[in-house]
């Protein structure tokens, strides 16, 4: 007998019919002895619906307010999951947020989980109860009002409770059914990993893989919690997904996991740069200002040894905004030209088998010499290495190195 | 300055422009200077939504999983208000009924409130920010849990909540103007009261003129709370409406106050009924065990003096229900023959003034004989008269009552 807990996302959850849908896969589980405690988004749709109507009643509407109308679609959904759970015979009750309660910070609209009170929950759990939890939602710390976590936050709500419960895993059920070593789309031959450590889904997550929400995440490795990657439909329930956990349970270590790729990213270069101290705060201070996220970046000694070119990316859909605040300050920051780039990818290989091997980087650079793909633009951390190539190599790049790599299934 | 509740209804939020047509509104009276609570019923059509959901998922659903779907309607409207005030200057939030709270006992699906909390409410309001409490919905004594009120429970939450803060006044907005002597789709010269009592009110709303809901007007009575029914569209809102208000408060009280009638009624005559003690309730028991409100009920000895000819009214849904649960015991019961008539009408004149005017009865009769209106049968109370006459006579009595008690608008 374990304790778990069951996640299900907006389109799991997403009419009636999966709704129940949802409610056998849960009674299994209680059939098989567990104890289940199930998450929920709002039912696809619904969100969107709500959220338009906070816009359209007042574009710049108090984030207090937005919360007590948005945190309404997961509401929703929990009455309407325990209701078809004891439809089925299972004994099941619906929790919000206030009524755990679940304790956030007062950051409405993106509030981050600080605390969640298990005593009653545990108890109902140890009567053979299921809980049924409103994902996204919480109570603000001070003033007795509902805050939700953002977008997505439903895995966040999932991860954070089954640390809160101790519970022996965490399964998310999604639109996949695992994690896998790159885009099916792209690489036919991907293959599905049967486990991925923390870090490397950590950096499929932030680099395009969209199986898990970054912050779900990283609770999930700063408390231990086994997180499982799940597929929600019928013909997948008898099939393992992908258990993400930390290395110490990952026994035949693969020195790469997984090829990402992004193709969000845009290339601004400044070019004759004068090269004195603190001029690179004085470039990237307006684009933080204008929350816009640089990532790769990289400076080169120009010819003349008094001036240098630097080069960075930015999400695409933040370009224009880019151009424009540097372009404002150009005599502040004395660069000559500026020129930038939107048809370009960034791939990465990631593994936390890069600690312990040299040579992963090679690797790469040989695979796309080979097909004489130039790269524009390198950057490493400890467990990848990204690099930024014209976008029309994508397909290629992945391919070449998925199969450089030897992670093409046999 | 005074404090005063608001209460706005479905069809009053049932889009954005409306929503923000309320907010004008509430913002007039904060701009004159006075405390406001507004209570809110769901947008018009969501509770429907809400309810075709958990009857979809489940037909015999748990009425406490059916509160936490069907209360989100409430919900939805107090953050878009409480956004829409702000849009316009005015400081205000939104307050669930667990938030303030609203106490009601355990009944879920159609709760009674039993205590309101005000300590939070009256500070804010103090402060001069506005309160926008969602109508409908409180807490549960036992469990922490929400709890709904049933339908039309807005008008009881927005008198509570008066009675609790101890309010000037409770301000009813809904789609007609005020209380009128009579329906004016009948009698085109139907005037507006200025003031009716609650004990007229009360008969009014039971017999058919569908203002304010039954629990309200009984509540308002019990507190004294004064409640005024007013039209929300923006061409009403410097036109008085009509107060409910205690006897004390009616200077010049009018014999008959109104003219109401009902066509939801179906009468059932048994005849020969054997003449026994305790025939009434063997043939009441039925009906009542079958949840069937019987109405008016005369009992006549009949000519060989042994047995008694029994007939009284149902609501004309309950028609066929009542006839089958008659005829499966006919005799146990003994009666020798069941008609039942539902092409019938009551027709009612209310008025705290026949207390102390003898009659009124009798211009009643005097003006249906003369149109040759025959009476099938007869009730009454303290403050009524009611008649059951044939459906077809409905507008012919209804217009002939208004001219013969003086209604009539000049």
């Amino acid at each position: 007998m374990a304790r778990i807990v069951m996640k299900f996302g907006g389109t799991s959850v997403g009419d009636i019919e999966r709704i129940r849908t949802v409610a056998r896969r849960v009674s299994e589980e209680v059939a098989d002895g567990h104890q289940v405690a199930v998450v929920v988004s709002a039912m696809s749709g619904e969100t969107n619906r709500l959220v338009d109507l906070c816009r359209r009643v007042a574009p710049m509407h108090d984030a207090r307010e937005y919360d007590v109308v948005v945190s309404t679609g997961e509401q929703v959904t929990i009455g309407l999951l325990s209701m078809a759970l004891q439809d089925l015979g299972v004994e099941a009750r619906s929790w919000t947020g206030w009524q755990i309660p679940v304790r956030t910070d007062g950051a409405h609209g993106r509030a981050r989980i600080q605390d969640i009170d298990t005593t009653d929950l545990i108890q109902r759990l140890e009567q053979g109860q299921v809980a049924v939890v409103a994902g996204f939602q919480g109570l603000g710390e001070t003033d007795h009002r509902i805050t939700t976590l953002g977008r997505g936050g439903s895995d966040t709500s999932a991860v954070a409770l089954a640390a809160a419960l101790d519970a022996d895993r965490c399964d998310i059920y999604t639109d996949v059914d695992g994690v896998y070593t790159t885009d099916p789309r792209i690489v036919p031959k991907a293959r599905k990993l049967a486990r991925i450590t923390y870090e490397e889904m950590l950096e499929m997550a932030s680099l395009g893989a969209k199986v898990l929400q970054t912050r779900s995440v990283e609770m999930a490795m700063k408390h231990g919690v086994r997180v499982s990657v799940r597929h929600s439909w019928p013909e997948y329930w008898t099939v393992p997904g992908t258990l993400v956990c930390s290395e110490d349970e990952i026994v035949e270590k693969e020195l790469v996991s997984g090829i990402t790729y992004s193709r969000d990213e845009a290339k601004v270069t400044l070019q004759r740069v004068s090269d004195q101290p603190g001029v690179a705060a004085r470039i990237f201070g307006p684009l933080a200002d204008g929350n816009i996220n640089v990532d790769m970046i990289v400076q080169n000694v120009s010819e003349d040894g008094q001036s240098t070119d630097l080069t960075f990316t930015v999400p695409t859909g933040d370009l224009d905004k880019a151009v424009g605040l540097l372009e404002a300050c150009r005599d502040d920051l004395g660069f000559r030209h500026l020129t930038s780039d939107s048809n370009v990818c960034k791939v990465s290989v990631i593994g936390v088998g890069m600690r312990s091997h040299a040579g992963v980087a090679q690797t790469m650079f040989q695979a796309l010499a080979e097909r004489n793909i130039n790269i524009q633009v390198i950057s490493t951390s400890e467990i990848k290495v990204s690099v930024l190539i014209a976008e029309e190599y994508t397909e290629l790049a992945v391919r070449a190195l998925h199969t450089a790599y030897g992670l093409d299934a046999a």
